[in-house]
């Protein structure tokens, strides 16, 4: 079936091999045993690793009280849906989004409502109508770099939606998964400085370090932060201790955020490519995408036609994800992630020729 | 308040910071980058890392489908307890049992019951009687070296539980985080060599090399196995790669099997020196207990009194717990759980001194 000698991966959302922090994990975890000792090995509060916490606490400008660090962000957040949602409770959504977060939403027996998104965040005018209906419990949302869509909420939109917040006293869950990475654009405030009661972030370190050392983190009021660790310490008592000793080794030296700049200037240069490409290649086609300013993803919107395209993939030596997945229930979204961090530049070459070739060969069918 | 000048610990179950295997962890976790590469620091398979399940597999004497490791034995047990366990449904539990598998068994709602434990194991007659009244989805049990009164159960009782797993139709989840703590008494058949089909095992590294290392494994059938994972990817995509390629870098050297020699060398004496002060100083004073052939944990049940004895700990300079929390709902069970292999030799006989001192002085209010 495959026209192509090769198979190239368009589908998950991790870094290459080449850009795993593998020497600095190994001088951490040996520097970490030697700094920490046995508080490295012990069973610990469900907070997280104190020293760990400590620093990101202060990185992020906000009390240790706040800062609970765990078995990967998506664990976190799984242990905050399963604490704050009853079935039935309303839960609004970017669409599309984290297809891993929609999951979680539903199995608590959340009802689920997605508001669209615009080149520059959520749909203001979707919101305020969804507000009137039934105000939600909570608003998941990826403010910096939306998976999949690379979109950015803008300032307007972040102050919009944390006086709606305060109004309507709801959560945003603002998943900052990608927020070091960006590569144009300026820094903004985030919902938590615009709205810190109604704030929930989460953050993580698989995709600067190593996603298999599963460990992010949860900043939310220190109240609720109690609740929620009591909640985490009977399903799990503390989380890796060894881990998250390692990356506190790490990020006490300089070659941190050494390494995150290289990243950022890595990953740069494969958005400017993986645009340009876009552009000579797709655009013609009819596809639709936003310029992303960070993270790891494209969103390309494929012309609508009676089939999705992505099941084409293998045909065309492409490993392409179900773009449905990341919307809530409309079917024949016809969506491609395209993850441009997580190929090489020649992949990213060859691999938007093939789409591109897909979708000339797919519009004569 | 305190007559002495120091505290001693006779709280948690977890090793002494000396039994820690911080050497073996360093060396383990630069040996596992090097021999597993990137493979030990990506996403994974939500059944944990193939190197790791595969030496589990043959270690158990099981297939390689049957096991999940995880990040720590009771992380597994909770989402094990989500995924089977509906609001309503009857768990059976020895008594006393592990405070923390009950706690995950009334959050899912479940109705505890709790069978009494003799000598060598649960009581047979109290089984069968529950068993005619309502039979459980499954049974949670500690047959190697119970937490917290250090029994184990007996050939005979095992292949009665067999027998009832059998014709009831319920599982038999056997917590074996202790099995390699074995310091005399012969090695018995398991539950699930007996019952295979209505087994689920668990066991944990968390007593042999450390805590903070969280992990462990459940062992089960692989139709169950296959929807466990399932279940478990929503909520964390893979457990701690990082961990436990550094344990299956350590596991292939022979100095893991001879660590755990030596745990079972000096916890076993240990044990034995326990065992000889609690016959001088405590069954004297009316302290009822059972020996232990391996495991932490040697329960003592104090004489019944208008008041616990526990909470008298602090101004006899002992940390003791509140021994009810191993009881489903009894109160004033005037119990203590003496963790011996978390204290030193001398903690051990100061410790007793003091808990007779505490005993005698509480007699005679």
């Amino acid at each position: 079936m495959n026209k192509y000698d090769s198979v190239i991966h368009f589908t998950r959302g991790a870094p290459a091999d080449s850009m795993l922090a593998t020497d600095l994990i190994i001088q951490g975890s040996s520097a970490a045993l030697q700094q920490f000792h046995a508080a490295a090995l012990r069973y610990g509060s469900a907070y997280g690793f104190p020293p760990l916490r400590e620093w990101i606490a202060t990185r992020e400008g906000v009390p240790i009280e706040e800062v609970i660090v765990g078995n990967g962000s998506i664990n976190v957040l799984a242990f905050l849906v399963e604490y704050l949602l009853k079935p039935g409770d309303v839960v609004f959504v970017e669409e599309p989004s984290y297809d891993r977060a929609l999951s979680l939403f539903r199995r608590a027996g959340a009802r689920v409502r997605a508001i669209p998104l615009e080149e520059d965040g959520i749909s203001l005018s979707h919101l305020r109508q969804a507000l009137r209906e039934t105000p939600p419990r909570l608003f998941y949302l990826i403010t910096e770099f939306n998976n999949p869509a690379g979109t950015r909420t803008s300032l307007v939109k972040r102050e919009a939606l944390a006086a709606e917040a305060r109004e309507h006293d709801f959560l945003l869950v603002d998943d900052r998964a990608y927020q070091a990475l960006r590569y144009s654009g300026p820094a903004l405030p985030r919902l938590h400085d615009l709205a810190p009661e109604h704030s929930i972030m989460l953050g993580s370190f698989s995709k600067l370090l190593a996603p298999g050392l599963r460990t992010g983190w949860a900043i939310l009021p220190a109240r609720l932060a109690q609740l929620v660790a009591a909640y985490i310490e009977d399903a799990l008592i503390s989380p890796n201790y060894f881990a998250e000793a390692t990356i506190a080794a790490i990020v006490s030296t300089p070659a941190y955020d050494d390494t995150i700049a290289n990243l950022c200037q890595a990953y740069g240069q494969l958005r400017d490519q993986a645009e340009a490409l876009i552009t000579v290649h797709l655009e013609p086609l009819g596809v639709r995408w936003i310029r992303p300013d960070g993270g790891f993803f494209i969103g390309l919107w494929l012309p609508e036609t009676a089939r999705p395209a992505w099941h084409l993939g293998p045909t065309y030596g492409l490993d392409l994800l179900n773009g449905d997945a990341f919307f809530l229930d409309r079917k024949n979204t016809n969506f491609v992630r395209l993850p441009f961090c997580s190929v090489s530049s020649a992949e990213l070459h060859e691999g938007i020729a093939r789409l591109a070739a897909l979708l000339r060969d797919f519009a004569g069918e």
